[in-house]
């Protein structure tokens, strides 16, 4: 399923649509995969195919420069999540030396009315926007690694997606799927 | 992933989004089913789940009454689509009997961008909206066929989803998962 070309208007579509669709892509993992951590990392890895295709999207719609600094990035991070997904996270708690952060949402806006059920406690349901972060930024040479410290889904009072800033790519031609 | 309650507030997503994830799953579900019909079946399956789940929601939003005959329906069936998939088909070729109407698009909402492998040619992409045509109609008793006829994924023209009229179903509990 190639796309073939970039779509530069900005067409929306109703957000649960978005959320029955990936319950169902979550479910028929679950069922064809079996292993749950097989399918977190499959997840991370869809979202990783997306995260290199949307940056290209995000860049021209946003006419954004480089980032000097991860702040900077984080800001766009921000920005991306409501541009696509229609709900900003909070950025917050920066680690000293400034090279990790958290995203925070009330509500994960692809996990909204799910409910898991007790044999998949295990499933890392929003794992996709890990992946999603991780091509994004590979595309424009920042290697980071990403993951959920809270889940509403697991009880949690917010979802938290922590992000830690690996190094700088050396520019070069982007890796395609790792 | 069941959901918990209804959402009436009307937020929107970014349609690539939507457009990639289902592909993901649609990618999925060749991989781990194999033979295409059971894939078509199984799509038309998942899209008539959220038909079910839809209809109330849309019913809500458009304060619609019963529709007391079809060329009504297929009104609201185009208001559907562009309340959710932000593209409007058009309604044509009706059938003489007033039973049997096409939905057609210049642009497909869901295959944006799709170009299929050529050893799935037997797949009808865009089943799921069959099935959400299905679902969200039999909730509201009545029952319906739906089949493409034309899909620009296989070189058509234009994407085109006929409509047929079966039966008025007797008001009753609604019939679940089929």
């Amino acid at each position: 399923m190639s796309r073939k070309t970039t779509r530069l208007d900005a067409k929306k579509v109703n957000s649960e649509l978005l959320t029955l669709t990936y319950g169902a892509l979550v479910a028929q993992m679950i069922k064809d995969i079996e292993n749950i951590d097989d399918v977190n990392k499959q997840l991370e890895r869809i979202g990783y195919n997306m995260g290199i295709r949307l940056i290209e999207d995000f860049l021209a719609r946003t006419n954004s420069g480089r980032c000097m600094e991860l702040r900077e990035t984080a800001d766009k991070i921000q920005q991306a999540f409501k541009l696509y997904l229609g709900m900003q996270p909070s950025v917050s708690s920066w680690s000293n030396a400034g090279d990790e952060f958290s995203l925070v949402w009330e509500q994960c806006p692809i996990s909204e009315w799910v409910e898991l059920p007790p044999d998949v406690r295990g499933l890392k349901y929003c794992n996709l926007l890990c992946g999603a972060l991780r091509g994004a930024l590979e595309m424009v040479q920042l290697e980071i690694h990403s993951w959920f410290v809270q889940d509403q889904l697991k009880g949690d009072p917010v979802t938290e997606l922590r992000v830690k800033y690996i190094r700088r790519l050396e520019d070069a031609i982007p890796a395609g799927e790792d």
